[in-house]
């Protein structure tokens, strides 16, 4: 099935990079040296937990929205998420004067309800056992609106892509490992995208949470997977299924996938905090997590870059693990 | 008194980043819109709380390291700090295989200690009513060793002015305002030494708290002061004493100074996390904090850049800030 899936180009991301480039934050490029005792490597944080509403969802569904028609924008998009995407959406969709639909499940945190609307979407929030997609599908029929996919999608992917270039731009001497968390697998996607069709010598590795390891499931049989349930402290990369985009970049472009418990991600972020002052939320934390947990595999010496993905962080998990 | 110093030059601080530029790291300036509803301005945070050893004073301690004379690198060095600057000196003089005395007071942490012990120095901690400089005087007389002042000293100076010489660099747009945090004033005289000889319009505004303003007294007397006591939550900027050198350097270069309390510095510090997802310690926050005191006074549309100095905040003491 994934043969018939055009995989985006290099082009796809440079022209991203030049809608996106003057909206989004160019984010740091952070070396640190707080983790030497532990790791012989020289560790780099893609600090994208200061982009702009807290995470690197803003570029995917800036370049999506860009590219809509007329015609799309002023009939306007729909989504489903409680989360990061939900926020980047509606704070984008605001910006640029389209109307958005959000449908957030029941468990959505009041605050990320309450802000979504602050940003200016209509959101609907669905009871305990509603069917997301198939309140979004009626929906967006019903008004003709379109579909701005959380993760998969060519121009989401693209967009999450121009994080790979700036990882290039900003390396003195180009990485050995990028480590990059998964949900869905759009911002893998589009990492690996850029960096592998320049360097392809540089081992891009995806992390999951073990609860959630929709791709990992994917990539071993060879075909998109769904999850019947998902069990994860990090909200941010518990997709109940792959996408059929994402699954053919991850399965061309990906090395390897690194599972994590939760308990190593709540140890990642503590340390990320308590050594290197940077407070990401679970998700963010995953792929440090990962290098810790992969710390004897990797060689002394070798450039590893950290893809903090976000660090929209719930107040009350903060206090529970600093307590 | 102060007609008698001489001001640092560019070319020092030019000199200074020659020779510390591969040392330390280049911190990022990171734009900020997660408070426009609060100001009106375009934000961008100077995050030195990245730097190696969690904050700015590597770099003045690398320059001044560097321009010892052999003689002096073979007895070696001394100096009398529990925070940052101890720290710094420790790991810079281990590096460079100068023995390096640390002189602290009896209220230290006792992670500090430990921590400067294991970066190499040989530490002294004091007992309660011990005068700090009566017996750092002693002990360096004894073994003939260099004092590396925590701010007085013209290498010092050039060394933080580096940070001036970074947020030029990577600033778009010429800042309107540079907020920085004053302690016993190395930072901001470095800085707006390098920023005011190249950007006389450039406001530069330091940054006290109420219960250590000794340069804010410094400056109303025109001399430099001394505090019977000092009492803040901002321990990194609690000096008792101001000094000649930036005395001079900041009565000349530094447009005006904010005072804040410790409530103050407490929300900017926690609007820093909750907000930005940036750990800052008290003192690292303390600009931010002015920056909030004065939003209605900067202009709208103005640029501005909040220097945050550290982050190597106690643990304890951010417990209390979010529970």
């Amino acid at each position: 099935m994934e043969d018939k899936i055009e995989l985006i180009t290099y082009q796809d991301i440079l022209n991203a990079h030049k809608i996106i480039a003057d909206h989004v934050h160019h984010t740091p490029l952070i070396p640190s040296i707080n983790f030497k005792e532990t790791l012989d490597a020289n560790l780099f944080f893609k600090a994208e937990l200061f982009q702009k509403i807290g995470s690197f969802k803003l570029r995917g569904v800036l370049n999506k929205l860009h590219n809509l028609t007329e015609e799309e924008k002023n009939v306007g998009v729909i989504t489903v998420s409680s989360g990061n995407h939900a926020q980047s959406l509606a704070y984008t969709a605001s910006k640029l004067d389209i109307h958005a639909v959000v449908i957030m499940p029941f468990f959505s945190a009041k605050n990320k309800v309450k802000k979504a609307k602050k940003f200016g979407a209509e959101v609907i929030q669905l009871e305990e056992n509603a069917d997301l997609m198939a309140v979004l599908n009626e929906i967006k029929k019903e008004r003709g609106l379109t579909l701005v996919h959380p993760f998969d999608d060519p121009f989401i992917i693209a967009g999450q892509g121009t994080v790979g270039l700036e990882i290039l731009q900003d390396s003195v001497i180009v990485p050995d490992y990028v480590f990059v968390p998964v949900g869905g697998g759009g911002l893998i996607s589009g990492i690996a995208t850029s960096i592998k069709l320049k360097h392809p010598q540089v081992k891009i590795i995806g992390v999951e949470p073990i609860g959630a390891a929709v791709m990992h499931k994917s990539l071993r049989k060879n075909e998109v997977a769904t999850l019947d349930r998902v069990n994860s402290i990090a909200d941010g990369l518990s997709a109940p299924f792959a996408g059929k985009y994402t699954f053919a970049h991850m399965k061309r472009f990906v090395d390897d996938i690194v599972l994590v418990s939760d308990d190593e991600i709540i140890e990642a972020l503590r340390l990320l905090f308590v050594e290197a002052n940077i407070l990401a939320e679970p998700a963010g934390a995953a792929g440090f997590a990962a290098i810790l947990q992969k710390k004897n595999e990797i060689e002394a010496g070798a450039n590893v870059v950290c893809v903090l993905s976000g660090g929209n962080i719930d107040l009350h998990l903060l206090k529970k693990i600093i307590n």
